[in-house]
């Protein structure tokens, strides 16, 4: 930890550009740029590489050599491994902007239609290994582990949840005693769909790992029904 | 790999008893001997690390540490890391003894019974530890992963499964068109009880991981038992 390095900030003097390598200015936050400069192959690379081996199987070398840069430009850009994997896990989705979507139309179908969206970010090369590195590195990382944490207690799941339990006709269909459980019936969605990514993804247990998607939407859209609106008690 | 381990076979003249270590003799197979002897200390202390670490994070060394045993001693008796994983994680269930006394009772619960059952194993000390080490590791190695696929696709799940499938007064209640479902409804099982495990143990999300036993069972047990038994196309 004695490495002077700048973590989770954008620097605009990388060590690359003082060693004559080619990199762009790397001072945009926000929306990632797109592969083309340094930064961002260096988080593409991360993104496979968690997604690929987990956090401990992923090692820095590695990264650096997938992305074609020295080790050390990717401690200078991004600081420590753990904080490369939070700037690479960063799930290209806003919360807010999915419910309204997924909860227009009919409200006895609202699990079906969740269970679509998320396998949709698996089969999208642009969300697949963001989702893969985290469930995956969760498993034996504490800072994916919160993140994991975070994502199925307070992202899309939980602001779905609290859609369902304050807005019409979900909130009666709930009722006030489903109202109260709106942590709990977040967590069990949680639940189903990570187990999901674990069995089609992680682990690959046939014949549920190449099932098609409309039959993995028939089979658990009703379980996330019952799980955001239905009886749980 | 040039060391002269004997690895999955206990050996009758450890290297332990040469050092004039104290040692049992350890030529026992089928179940585990008590952690009175090295052996089983060992064995015990590689289900705690990879239970709290998972398969990249526990080393050799730490787990001789846990056992007070030289590493050497881990190597003799059990070869290479993922060799003593394979020999930690023994399950101490029989599928074929489970699926019954789950099949017996009333039909329309035979879904709630099995998490009850399942919540059970997570809370003894006994499975505990061997449930976590493999979610926890197969994250990330493919030797637990392949573990993991095994159960979920030839375990407990599977067994129950076939006698649903198989045995009245389930056959009557799945019909021919689920019977053709078999595998896709066990491992439909497995992703919600493997991602309840990930969620209650490995995450640790709440409210979900400290609901009690009885919450979880009547919220899940619905779930469960319409992927064993009811309408999943």
């Amino acid at each position: 930890m004695s490495r002077p390095a700048s973590p989770g900030r954008a620097d605009p003097a990388p060590a690359g550009a003082r060693s004559g390598r080619p990199t762009e200015r790397p001072g945009r936050s926000g929306r990632r740029p797109g592969t083309s400069d340094t930064r961002g192959r260096i988080l593409a690379a991360a993104r496979g590489a968690f997604a690929e081996s987990g956090f401990d199987g992923a090692t820095i070398r590695a990264i650096a050599a997938a992305a074609e840069v020295d080790p050390a430009l990717v401690h200078h850009y991004f600081g420590t491994k753990q904080q490369l994997f939070v700037a690479a896990m960063e799930l290209p989705v806003d919360p807010a902007a999915v419910a309204p979507s997924l909860l227009a139309g009919d409200p006895a179908t609202v699990g079906t239609r969740l269970v679509r969206f998320v396998l949709g970010l698996w089969d999208d090369p642009a969300t697949r290994p963001v989702m893969l590195g985290i469930v995956r590195s969760a498993a034996s990382d504490p800072v994916a582990a919160g993140m994991l944490r975070a994502i199925l207690a307070e992202g899309p799941f939980a602001a779905i949840v609290r859609a369902v339990m304050s807005e019409e006709p979900y909130a009666t269909l709930v009722g006030p005693i489903g109202q109260a459980d709106a942590e709990l019936r977040a967590t069990l969605v949680g639940s189903q769909l990570v187990g999901l990514l674990m069995a089609r993804a992680v682990v690959a247990v046939e014949p549920l790992a190449s099932a098609p998607a409309e039959v993995v939407v028939a089979a658990v859209g009703p379980t996330i029904q019952r799980y955001l609106a239905g009886d749980i008690g």
